[in-house]
């Protein structure tokens, strides 16, 4: 049997991704010789033995990157800094840091100068994910066909983003490595501003007087259900998420709210050909996703 | 066999809603005797015929509801004055004009001035629908388990009211009788709103700089991407549902923005039990619309 890619294996967190990646590496023993899981309950490490998705658990992250030649990071991106500085002591030499958060500038600020030299830090972002969350939301094909976004900082250690490619690769993914700064405006347009539009959607929903609040439920049509899907995330997770890319965040917010008062300015004074022009952008859009594939 | 419900159903406009009525129509013949349908082209009814989704068709609106006991306006609310005012002096006495249009005090405000005496008034919302339009897109259980606002107006003859909703709970739907500005007011927060809302941010994603445009198509992850579903619909029947929802449409997205800003101000000064807490009650209203299975 070929070398395995990393020996030993340790994912700091076990939810939707850290538990997908897992059940990967379990199945494909090429990748780690060795799997191991940390989390924040012992409960939660329990149920991945009994899940049989991790080799070994271990509840103190110190303790669970001993030994380790990848460290991957897969808990809230509020809760980098602090895990970064409970386990650096303890990564040995040559063992590759890398992480799955949505937000790359900030966990290169949080994690980045908390490391020992020696230590390669390859910051990552697979782009998958659905509304659910823990051990048990984890799957097989979570990754296959979708990108994951590699930012390694300039001058990272080539090998080990050659090595976290691989990783990516086996899993099923497309890479591609850019910038920290332009993945996040990125990521703030397709996906951070959309969930907070759906969040923000449902409050106005559940802020309406009694009456209309139950007939909302009663009649949710197609549109503001598929609101609700985006919005049942993991509260923990989002919030971490517009903390940590708050600048692009912002910026995207400020340019949507300016063209949705656009859009208000056309129905208030009847600009019938300024909305039609809109929806239709939005079509032209969403034929360009059919053809390559992400719809 | 059982008397049907009408003997000549005429359908003016046959895309996603008016051929999955005919569709059911030609199924159910307890529905209606014959099926009439009418369009704008002659193509989609030639179409029509090709499908075999109607008895007889007729490009002349006037022509088709001639002998009709029920004319079902399923065009977009835009059109509805025009073709009430050409329909109208060839309906025949007790004959029952309902719609399906997503807009109800319009409706009542465009149509119901023009029908003579002796014809029955009774406007529909079937709350249900896909992205696709156009008759190809109709299927027969498009309204199973889905609900069907009805909004005569007082007054309204009762018996004619009765068969529409037969003819509703035939096709599977959940009746409620509603005032109209109310159904307006419901609508406008859980279908129209988050039309809007995704119309704009495919502009907003189409308005950034070229490469920053490309990524966007390149990572679509979850959230923009059901965006998009959204925004494929058509751009005419939206178009005239914003103009004609105004009052309400307006009011709810002024609501909305304030909630946003107040998201955006609680994301840059760092509020995040403010931005959890509008999380979780994103997830609550996703668990009630679980609970009443509308998701």
């Amino acid at each position: 049997m070929a070398e395995p890619l990393f020996r030993r294996l340790v994912l700091i967190g076990i939810g939707l991704i850290g538990s997908s990646v897992a059940r990967i590496a379990m199945q494909d023993r090429t990748l780690a010789a060795e799997v191991v899981a940390n989390a924040r309950t012992q409960a939660t490490l329990d149920r991945v033995m009994e899940l049989g998705i991790a080799d070994r658990i271990e509840l103190d992250p110190a303790k669970a990157v001993l030994g380790a030649d990848c460290v991957m990071l897969c808990a809230p991106v509020g809760a980098y800094a602090a895990l970064a500085e409970a386990i650096a002591p303890h990564l040995a030499p040559g063992c590759i840091v890398t992480d799955v958060g949505s937000t790359k500038q900030s966990v290169i600020r949080d994690v980045g100068p908390l490391l020992p030299a020696g230590v390669h830090f390859v910051p990552g972002h697979p782009m998958a994910g659905t509304e659910y969350s823990g051990p048990d939301s984890g799957f097989l094909t979570l990754f296959q066909g979708r990108w994951c976004m590699l930012t390694p900082p300039p001058g990272t250690d080539e090998a080990a983003v050659a090595k976290i490619h691989e990783l990516w690769t086996r899993c099923g993914s497309m890479i591609e490595v850019v910038e920290a700064a332009h993945h996040d405006r990125v990521v703030a347009i397709v996906s951070h501003l959309p969930h907070l539009l759906a969040f923000t959607i449902c409050g106005t929903a559940d802020d309406l007087e009694d009456e209309s609040r139950q007939q909302v439920l009663k009649f949710a049509a197609a549109g503001f259900r598929d609101f609700t899907r985006i919005a049942a995330s993991d509260p923990v997770m989002w919030r971490d998420i517009f903390l940590n890319n708050r600048e692009a965040l912002l910026e995207m917010l400020a340019r949507f709210t300016e063209d949705a008062q656009a859009m208000a300015r056309a129905v208030r004074w009847g600009d019938g050909d300024y909305i039609s022009d809109k929806i239709l952008r939005g079509r032209a859009i969403r034929r360009s996703l059919i053809e390559l594939k992400q719809a």
